[in-house]
């Protein structure tokens, strides 16, 4: 709402970026290993999920991509549109593996044993529950298993294990309802309830428009600034708030910058293919980015601001999604406890 | 929200009726049939789920009864208000099962195979979505599986099987909302789109606040003047609408006027316990009818009108048992085609 | 959701279709009157109310122009957007004002005396209301008056005026929920309940994002196949219902394939200014149109799909909006029984 | 939802306590002062405005009364269930007045000069947003001005005036929703961003359910444990907090046990009408408040469990009334800033 990088081609995808590095020819940078694994349902016919991790270790590369030092895992699935059961049950189980993974790189095995309520969670649900691509934290939290008020004196169920996790979660809502800035509401809450980790859940902005809706990025990098569908100004990280910040995002919108941008690259390819307009297309293309910059603002402002690009059926997206990531977050924090219910998924529950 | 009936003592659930008549020592009725099986579920050790079967066949009995003539079937299950995806599948497909029974009875199976489309089911969400305890239509709705338009034309989805049934649905509102009977809404889209049967989901009332969250009754006697949580001044049924018209309905409110006459019963029965006390409550209890009618009329009125009682976290029991309707209308009109979604449902979504 | 004319250069505007063809050196159309006026409000220094009035009177016209014959009144507000109770009270009364000519223009003033309920309105509030910028209708629909069901029998209200309009509405939900045509559900309404004219409220496609929350249109024309936002594939007009249908809409979104369409215009501008581009640039304007077209189709597929593109705001936009349109109803139909409470607003509910 | 005092006949209103210590033939209290006074509104010839300020100077009376010493504002408007917006607005500037007064009660008028930006005030919304007579709170905070962001750096706006109050408010949930205590919220957020003083918005409980919707609270004692329609563990007061906290507060429901002990009372009442029963009337008059108390207990448990009654149109009253409460907010806040839009009210936009 308050976009301050309207015509910042973006993207919080950490796979665009690499993509588009590459793409411009640039070398492997050093530090930064890229693995790739396909995760292929034996139990039904329909498509698998591909995950892929990328690691930056070395400051340098993480200059030059943009992103943070830390570890992404890109879940890649067509599919994830589909109203189908199966798929979304095995993509929370395949999540959950992920951020398990994610959780025990930041704490050594003995940390579980040594608490008696296990992990300390707070799941924050970012973005503005009343516009509907952005909804997607607030949704989420919705389906998160809240247990810590059980744990704490007279809310102790017996029969809930003493020693799974402790989760609580909020729903801090937008700058422009609150007149507060989210990692002033975050930080301030830390500091009050001393969590362990932070799980933030937000809906993020891609380049290409096949991203949205078939993607989930799990970074252990936090939040940062110009992140996310609302574009938060201020970091959620391990630096800021003192404490591993996991990230969970699925892309739901494409900004109208970008669109712009792939509009002209494509339109480039376009011309190039026939003689008569070659050399245009190749001046175009040898333009210097900030000439093409200066070109896409002259495009752009001011008809295109703080828009944003969006598909016509993102709220049954946003409801199936949502649903889906509660339970990987779910399975990953209770394991089987949950697992039988983890099972389930309300998939049929959406429209076809 | 205009119940022109404050001071009656009413309950939307058939069973109430035949408890409440046999306490006051009416002989059984004739043409009125009780039949209860207990589904007990093998897979864990929660309680199981009680079926009352009440089928009235006599004039005579119904109208002793208040009930229209027809079969009413009973869900009993204490643990439906727990957040265990165990039971709320088993209670889906024990659902599932009786409402395939009730529909089988309406249509002879050839009716199945004459088709190519299978049965044109109509569902109504009934209520008022923006009060929860009358929310339970519409959101039953946002979870049944709409397939009309997608067997008409330009929808048709290879995929899907041409044989099953082809549903639609609607949330017509209530009239406050709307300003047009509830009724007439449905009778004109049952004029326009055919269907060969109606299924409506409504909130009810009950007279004992354990029934609330805890039971579901499916008749095929439809909707009658002064039901449900909203009060319908006109009837859906097989004489309005001219097709068969099933109902679901699961009590989430009590009426004021029920609780103040169940504590004056209550009274009466404390104050038989001490002597000097009894003769007060003999006389009390042997009032007539409408000397206790006057009663409690000067102890409602004005300060009840239309209040009704509902507990504090029925937002957890609407968004709970919803999906675990939806899923067992599912099952029943698409069997194997929604069976593995079936077995799923989204309870872990929900607050322990 | 079913948009079958994804790269058709959409507009429901019929201000923009003059636009354009201006644009393109078309004449004036033969039977096309365009009327404009401007309303200034004295009370403050903020900008005025810009009317253009259209009227489409021959059939040729209205095929070149590509819409229906009737009466297109189009309000400009670039204020609109602004928090600011003044504008929007001076809205509603200039849209009351605008409505009530419509009005009348339909029914002889006698018409007003013969009936001692006046005139039977149905209010119609298209669209999906979980899609933030496709719920314009819904959200109006939930601020007007309703007042049919206290006309009705029981429930008049003595110190209502007996001759004031008799109101009623529906919100039919999309094809995707309902498994309904819209169409088909008015339809149905319309032939139960008899309303002499009928009010639809959607929410529209513009080509430029500079109409976005700062234009209504009110037409007498109805809806047609493929405009609105979630792009309706039959029409609510007095041919397919028998009534007068008046259509109010705001465009709150703009199709992929306008923004790049205008994108490839922009383009050609920014061209034409340097030497070195220019005659390139005339080969891209002197394109047929088809070739054009075809271009357009290979930027655009497959990555645009059935996308939109609306402002990150659109939320506030809505709740705004939606109820400085529901007040000129109000106020239209209730005149001065409405008129005190008509000059009120909520606008000072919304965020700055 | 974890009401642990489910027996207590309850009430969140100081008149209710001072009226029934009246009623039980109590002396007046020490330190206890009652000033009344009619608020006529000469435009119209609805209802006035009946306020009653309480003010609670000892500590015995504080503990006899079961209130905390200080200020209690009732605002009694029967017409507050109406819906005309010459009462609601009446009403928000009625309400604007008492809020200045108790607002200048904790801050000489230099403060306001002394600071650049004016008051630094925290709105908080508590309650639970899915349970509609629980939503009251979220509903007010959806309307408030929220300024702070707009003040803070880089969205300064110059139109704006710099030494108005700057507003920032949140939605905390309740404990089922987040698992953690409201109170450990609120206190966080101060700790971290300092406002000058806190306004809590909540749904209170009645006893008499003559109060529902037609009494509006303003108190500078804060929230304290167990009020509220959540039944809040901790407080919320200056002692807690460290800075004023004012408490906004309109009755929404009813809980069962003030019902049952009610109607009790009322019956007493009736039976003294008869001689015949007359005697057993005395006699349970008689009673000792232990064998009264224990009674009841026999009369609800385990019945009644945390129940609530509210009305079936509780949604149009919190829609309105959480409307007319944020523009006496609003008001107070802003003054002439805003009194041009505080003259507004969207009360047209609820059903008759």
């Amino acid at each position: 709402m308050y976009d301050t990088s309207l015509f910042d081609v973006r993207t919080d995808l950490a796979i665009e970026e690499t993509e588009r590095q590459k793409k411009q020819g640039y070398p492997s940078y050093p530090g930064v290993s890229v693995d790739e694994y396909d995760h292929t349902d034996l139990s039904n016919n329909k498509g698998s999920i591909h995950v892929t991790t990328v690691r930056i270790q070395s400051e340098e590369s993480a200059h030059v991509l943009g992103k943070a030092m830390g570890t992404y895992i890109t879940l890649e699935v067509p599919d994830m549109v589909q109203n189908d059961g199966h798929i979304h049950r095995e993509i929370s189980q395949v999540l959950a593996h992920y951020l398990q993974d994610l959780l025990k790189s930041h704490f050594p095995v003995h940390k579980y044993s040594q608490t008696q309520q296990g992990l300390q969670v707070l799941v924050v649900g970012l973005g503005n529950a009343d516009v509907t691509p952005d909804a997607l934290g607030p949704r989420v939290l919705s389906h998160v298993l809240i247990t810590r008020h059980l744990q704490n004196g007279s809310f102790q169920k017996p029969d809930f294990p003493i020693d799974s996790a402790s989760v609580c979660g909020i729903v801090p809502g937008v700058m422009a309802q609150t007149g507060i800035e989210t990692a002033e509401i975050i930080k301030a809450l830390t500091d009050q309830i001393h969590p362990d980790i932070i799980i933030v859940i937000d809906a993020l902005a891609a380049r290409s428009v096949t991203r949205l809706g078939t993607t989930i990025q799990l970074t252990d990098t936090g939040i940062h600034p110009g992140s996310g569908v609302g574009n938060h100004r201020h970091s959620l990280t391990q630096d800021s708030l003192g404490i591993p910040v996991i990230a969970i995002g699925v892309p739901t919108v494409v900004g109208a910058a970008a669109i712009v941008t792939d509009t002209l690259d494509t339109l480039i390819e376009v011309l190039c293919r026939e003689t008569d307009t070659k050399h245009f297309a190749d001046a175009l293309r040898s333009m210097a980015p900030d000439e093409k910059y200066t070109l896409v603002r002259e495009l752009l402002e001011p008809r295109f601001g703080p828009m944003f690009v969006t598909p016509k059926d993102i709220d049954d997206t946003i409801k199936r999604v949502s649903f889906t990531i509660s339970e990987g977050i779910n399975l990953a924090l209770f394991g089987d406890v949950a697992s039988h219910t983890q099972k389930e998924s309300h998939q049929s529950s959406l429209q076809l």
